[in-house]
């Protein structure tokens, strides 16, 4: 949501709105920034009045802007919240690895010149899984609230030119995937030591990290459930990225 | 080349003309219509001026606009035309065949939502190999020369909810590639005989083949010379289509 801006919260909001004519507020599982993508996006929220909802995403896909689709809906226990029933939220970065840019590809990766060295960035990966304050990868901090996350999966595989790096968390902080995307890249070009990473999250510091990546390289790939999975990867991943 | 129309060819010959301070003009190996995407196009020119050709695809890269980028430049023989010295052309076309439509694809793909018999596909493409008068497939004939063409390779495979087509030729008419998808398709959904394919051939007339497929699912993938192919499957493909 930001005001005076086409949102994606906003356009299904007013699809909704229209549908049920009547206001509809949502709840998102995952943050999407500004050029962020997403394949598995959830959302929910509460309605009084009927809908069929077997047909729900068709209808919402008739009103909705061509650059927002509906995959599936469905009808959930009023106490389910797409944002604070979410268990885990699995994100995917993709890198161009390539010396020149992709006409293609511009606004669903972010090209990345340098070699890189995808063992030093799993290395220093590692120091970042299980529970941390991740003061030092936040951008704008939350108004209330810890800074402390459980990440669960940070890994990196290459196909092709690209580099695809996977992070999955209970949650993320503001711009936290692009700000360790951003550091582990310059890990993984020699820029910056595999032991770093340790000392930044100690730090609580976002100055002492690496660079934000681009939005254009990120993906909300996943949101898991006590008995759902919206997982799916990005389309240009060879397969699964889970 | 449409007047008053922004198209890669005036880009490049704009780009060009800024490069080598004179106007260039270019010729280029494949058609892409409006909407067609590129990922082995193959462009020649001629100039007296000089200019260090290993820095030229960076050069250009930095003036042209992101969505048109340059892979590779080299010098070639003064008999060499893009057009005229390729031996067979590759394109690639890419169908979203899903009950719902996608948001990230909605540019690189055609959604089409009937089940599609890949074998019913391929038989019926059978009778397409080899030379023939191609008119029946073709949008606006040539102003003078033949509707014949030889086409080496038709394939269909099924990649998660994609359906990949591949078409190879010496060459294609205009927009036949999007009428034989066209066409295609109906067989593979059931809606058209797979014996039709040759009617349509011998009728030479557009109006018995099928509609022509939308310009987003179609990708010029790549051309074939005597010693140098610029072959490169779209990047939604999982590896090649060669």
């Amino acid at each position: 949501m930001q005001p005076q801006v086409r949102t994606v919260a906003l356009e299904l909001e007013r699809a909704l709105a229209k549908l049920f004519d009547q206001r509809v507020r949502i709840s998102a599982a995952g943050r999407t920034d500004s050029g962020v993508h997403a394949t598995g996006q959830v959302i929910s929220f509460e309605t009084e009045r009927q809908f069929p909802f077997e047909r729900l995403a068709i209808a919402l896909n008739s009103i909705l802007p061509g650059d927002i689709s509906i995959r599936a809906a469905d009808v959930v226990d009023q106490s389910f919240s797409a944002r604070f029933s979410a268990l885990e939220r699995t994100y995917v970065y993709v890198v161009l690895n390539s010396e020149g840019p992709s006409a293609l590809l511009r606004r669903y990766g972010y090209q990345y010149r340098a070699d890189l060295d995808l063992d030093r960035l799993r290395e220093a990966a590692s120091a970042l899984l299980g529970e941390h304050d991740f003061r030092s990868f936040c951008g704008t901090l939350p108004e209330n609230g810890s800074t402390v996350r459980r990440i669960t999966r940070i890994d990196a595989r290459r196909q092709d030119d690209l580099v695809i790096l996977i992070f999955a968390a209970d949650g993320f902080l503001h711009r936290m995937v692009r700000a360790l995307t951003g550091t582990l890249l310059e890990v993984a070009a020699g820029r910056r030591e595999v032991d770093s990473v340790a000392e930044i999250l100690n730090a609580r510091d976002r100055q002492k990290a690496g660079p934000t990546a681009p939005a254009c390289g990120l993906y909300l790939a996943g949101v898991r459930y006590a008995d759902f999975d919206s997982y799916r990867a990005p389309p240009i991943c060879n397969g699964s990225t889970r």
